[in-house]
């Protein structure tokens, strides 16, 4: 299909008040109506099958040193429509084709006085709005500092939110789910969850992607789309008039962005439907952004992993520090003469423990934490230069293991943890990655704990969020890709950049280690977190109940059989088993899953969801005639119908079908699970009982 | 001489109060006593030849979340006492070699409550004091943040105080001379100098190196040495009790230092004595620095550097842009496909024209500015990729300079202005330096005009002192010599780090192409700036009316030869003759002493001085027999005596002798000179008038 298949029409209004302007979605059901109000302020609304998606909500700007709001007094110069139906392959992906088909309006428009000029377009897709600010090159107007923006979201009434809480810093907030009208008596005690950095807005405000189940039926996901050289946006929430806006991460002058005109916004998102199953199923974000911007992508390849990781949370004892000594300075400290402390979990011998188990049962890689000097003295924010990224502890023999795992046929997952010291991971970037390719790895995990060097900056500003994309683009030039945790929350940009494969940025797999995960989370991390890209879950955990290990009296929050649904449920081309191999050992007809799943996929079909409730999905394995399906649940055991239609007509499968046992629960009875077999065929509907907090997995192979 | 010939004594006193602890100076004219007050806080006083210096000062420090001031409460655990005398030899210098002889006293202290611990060095010379604090590595402080040093110097009464005001963005305001007591008066129109990034101390406080003529005869300095790690210190001002005391530069959180036990303070330093000249033949400030740092030196080499500069500031239309076209984009803009603007500096014609002037004359270097993409939008703060430092305009033709200038053994100086976009250049510098090897450049000129992004920041602030350290180690691993402006003032660290050549960091030549500089300027910077390290400070301007090239009708605050004359008076191993070689060819016979004025010394002899009036200098060339002498005035005419004693005894020498005309005068008369030949002895003592803002230029050698 072509680009642009027409430009349909142009009109020109110069200096003239506009009448309402009008945009279909290519089916019809969206429409949205721009207008510029008595003040001369941009308003837009949106329609769903007659329904009010957003009543007249206003855009506009708070522009440094200005006459006037950069809101209003403004007139149109021309509006003008076209559409665009294509569809392009993702490197990897829930799907290996995605449609593009959206209508499209640009307004440009005037603002008296100053003369300053501003474009809005709009696109609008059958499954939701996008729209953006750009800043075209003038002679009024070249740098500027945006103070605020004033982009508004005026819901038609109250709903049911799935939110966390604002906050420049962190993400990871457990989800609460509450009226809108009730999070401002919520949000407080939200706010006291112990987290390594906090920043909370002072308004009252949440983070996207936030989806809404409304009164009257729409579900509607607000979030951005390509967020670059830009902060991240949370959420005013006006309780009252059930008025969203827009609020940037500020740095810590209270600047929100540093801009110059030829740069645009990230497009503001809208994703709305009557069926909770068309949010998880939009490709809205991903259309939205740039293609990719590689030219050669062979490198780039999806993968399945075990590490040594799990091993710190579980209250065992094993450390990333190598010895007991506090004060150790990099570059000075002679590791060699330091007594190691005797549990040191990234040790050459423990690792080729993990290389031997990835390379048996079939994993692709083994993350690594723990492997390079200075863990001892990890103080955020106090001091620049806490790790170095090119020298390993003495007991982790770098070369060695390299050696071994090229033997193997595995590959060893760097791990950049910058505990926020940012400069001084950018002054070792280069050093970095040219160590990891002189040493075979071709993956990394970074991380950012605690609060920012630069001190100016949050996690979430524009700074910040430039600094990730720096890191994924200079990664790419070694080759390397990229899992980034406690980074901003992605916004479809592992489009451009498919070495972005994965981030955590939202609550993990880890907090299960102190009880921090409630049964429903992984119901609502789909409709939130996961509609910006995927996310490195971590699942896999089959011994739930950690005080096997010691101290620690935290269980998980799922049934084992539910960490298996996860790696459906839970899209990213990088999956981790993320427990101890010992555990996978006990269970070796359970790990068989995990051992089987795929990572990426040809086709997905979301066949039931309701957002906090449940989800079921099916995929299909790229390139390969498997399927695999994950249902999970909240706290309430409920039945899940699998209807089989996603599968070739006329022909005969062997499902594997992984199910919670009877007396399956997560609180009481986590590890019972049953393994059947079955013959199915596109015509089977499967009801399958899921126990409370547990999950259903099936992997299906066509009989020859 | 051995280092530290003896430990002399040790008292432990723990937990108990201190008699009064005294330490004399070798020569035992400096007597400075230690005591902690009734409130357990740390108390120094300083008399030189039984007049007081700094009357009872306090000493510590405000530390976050602590419980009390780390400045009260204090018992002493131990006090050591020793001495030392030893000579080294510095790379380049005002003298080859440089005797290190003083006593000193380790007290080491423990507060009640915190049991913190804290020890103070002091090292007592013959021409001053120096002192810091040291944090040993304790149990019960590992890091913390310095919210404020609380030293203090209690002078004894008022004095004559040569100041700028307090600035954490900037150094290049213009000397004011006022009492004490006056300052407060004064300051507020001095600080409305327009400069180009300004951060104002909202207290009253100046700059250091403060200079201070005391009301009885006594010539006190105050600076700093080795800052590293630490913010540069201004010094608050209280012209009612005539105490000054520190204060720190923040960071825009409010913070001094990020610190971290095993660290020491920067030194504090009073260099006192009752004779001017004193001041400037101390070697007190390279004294407290580290050693050099570096194994091999062998390619530090002073220099002296013609260059593609001065033409931006004459107004005669020379411009760094290459285009007149503003929104460009670093990496996207194409300059090859814009229209050049007809009037660049830094093109390879132009650059050729100053390799040959310089080969001819045998300068070492030409420096070009404007030889690099990004000029036409240098905003500062704003954006960060402003420029790239890897690609020349295209007409400049780096390979054909470099393969140029290799053939008339010139080097070209590079030029990195990083408009303060700090982390971009350190994102750049590898690649920078790289590049510079590569294209035959072995040094560079820094620039950080505006303010500072990493936002946080300031020019005098921690992270930045950092910052300019970074760049001079890296440049050294490339072997790259280093020449900074706009960094925050020197504090000696050119003997750690002799790749640092020279800085600016002061109020240099350029700004007398605005009228910004007074007669007395030049008088005033050897015992203010220069205290701290050499600056390259740009003189050789023989056309002083600037009017002759078009609109600007500045003219320099001084006569042609007193131009001549800073050579020698302004020590620096890295010289510029910075005006227009058309102008050096007009005046042949005058240019002669540039050309044949030494950048490095075997031995300095001060022969006149009193800060705002004169400076009268006499130098010997490193490893070989010639001296030069320099003899500056501020707007009043003078007769200099040079007594000829510095040169060998029993010899004849001659002596060329470039002298203001009888008529000379900076405002009416600049260029009125006479040069003449006298045969001279040791026994020699030259009277030589000096114009109203004129010199005395002498060069010598030996008849043989």
């Amino acid at each position: 299909m072509n680009k642009y298949l027409s430009l349909l029409f142009a009109f020109f209004f110069i200096g003239s008040t506009l009448s309402a302007q009008v945009l279909t979605s290519p089916d019809n059901n969206l429409i949205l109506t721009f207008e510029l109000n008595d003040n001369g302020t941009p308003v837009y609304n949106l329609r769903y099958k007659g329904k009010t998606v957003m009543e007249k909500s206003k855009m506009g700007f708070v522009i440094n040193n200005a006459p006037r709001p950069f809101s209003e007094g403004f007139s149109v110069i021309s509006v003008s429509n076209g559409s665009s139906d294509q569809t392009w392959n993702p490197v990897w992906g829930e799907n290996k084709e995605i449609r593009d088909h959206h209508n499209e309006m640009l307004v440009s428009l005037i603002q008296k006085g100053t003369n300053w000029k501003l474009d809005i377009r709009f696109r609008l897709f059958d499954d939701g709005l996008g729209f953006r600010y750009e800043f075209p090159v003038q002679e009024q107007l070249r740098h500027f500092i945006i103070k605020d923006e004033k982009t508004e979201f005026n819901l038609a009434g109250d709903g049911k939110a799935f939110w966390i809480p604002a906050d420049y810093d962190t993400n990871e907030f457990p989800v609460t789910t509450s009226k809108l009208t009730e999070v401002a008596g919520l949000i407080d005690n939200v706010r006291k969850e112990p987290l390594a950095a906090k920043a909370p807005s002072s308004s009252l405000a949440v983070q996207t992607p936030l989806m809404i189940k409304t009164d009257n039926g729409l579900y509607i996901n607000i979030h951005e789309a390509a967020l670059v050289n830009y902060p991240a946006m949370h959420l005013n929430v006006d309780d009252k008039t059930f008025s969203l806006s827009a609020h940037l991460t500020p740095d810590k002058n209270g600047n929100k962005a540093y801009f110059q005109t030829g740069a645009t916004t990230p497009w503001r998102t809208i994703i709305v439907s009557d069926d909770a199953r068309d949010i998880l199923s939009s490709n809205l974000i991903l259309n939205l952004n740039e293609p990719c911007d590689f030219e050669d992508v062979s490198w780039i390849k999806p993968m399945k992993y075990v590490g040594v990781w799990w091993e710190y949370f579980t209250g065992g004892g094993s450390t990333w520090a190598y010895t007991s000594y506090w004060d150790v300075v990099i570059g000075k400290t002679d590791y060699s003469k330091l007594k190691p402390n005797g549990h040191h979990g990234a040790n050459t011998n423990h690792v080729k423990d993990y290389i031997d188990f990835a390379s048996k049962n079939g994993f692709d890689a083994v993350l690594v934490e723990g492997w390079n000097e200075g863990w001892e003295d990890n103080t955020a924010y106090m001091k620049e230069s806490i790790y170095s990224f090119t020298k390993p502890y003495p007991d982790f023999d770098v070369k060695e293991i390299h050696r071994y795992a090229a033997e193997k046929g595995v590959k060893v997952i760097m791990h950049h943890e910058t505990t926020s010291s940012v400069i001084n991971y950018e002054r070792q970037l280069h050093d970095a990655f040219r160590f990891m390719v002189d040493n075979g790895y071709n993956s990394v995990k970074t991380g950012y704990v605690g609060p920012i060097i630069p001190r100016s900056e949050y996690h979430d500003g524009q700074w910040m969020v430039n600094h990730y994309s720096y890191v994924v683009k200079t990664a790419a030039d070694y080759k390397i890709m990229v899992n980034s945790h406690e980074a901003a929350r992605p916004t479809g940009l592992c489009r451009t950049y498919p070495n972005w494969l994965a981030q955590e940025s939202a609550r993990g797999t880890e907090f299960e280690s102190f009880n921090g995960n409630s049964p429903d989370h992984t119901t609502i991390l789909p409709f939130t977190r996961l509609v910006g890209g995927p996310m490195d879950y971590t699942p896999g955990i089959f011994q739930g109940d950690l005080s096997v290990y010691g101290s620690n009296k935290a269980k998980l929050s799922t049934t084992l059989v539910k960490q298996l649904a996860l790696y459906v449920t839970m899209y990213s081309p990088l999956q981790m088993a993320a427990d101890l191999k010992e555990n996978y050992e006990r269970f070796p007809d359970a790990f068989q899953f995990i051992k089987d799943v795929a990572v990426d996929w040809d086709n997905t079909y979301i066949l039931e969801a309701e957002p906090g409730d449940y989800i079921t999905i099916a995929r299909k394995a790229r390139n390969r005639n498997e399927w695999f399906v994950g249902g999970i649940t909240d706290e309430n055991s409920r039945e899940a119908i699998i209807d089989c239609s996603f599968l070739p007509v006329n022909k005969k499968y062997e499902a594997i079908i992984y199910a919670d046992g009877k007396d399956a629960s997560w609180k009481t009875n986590p590890q019972s699970y049953t393994i059947s077999k079955k013959v199915i065929d596109s015509k089977t509907k499967l009801k399958q009982r899921l126990a409370p907090g547990g999950g259903i997995a099936i992997s299906i192979k066509e009989i020859k």
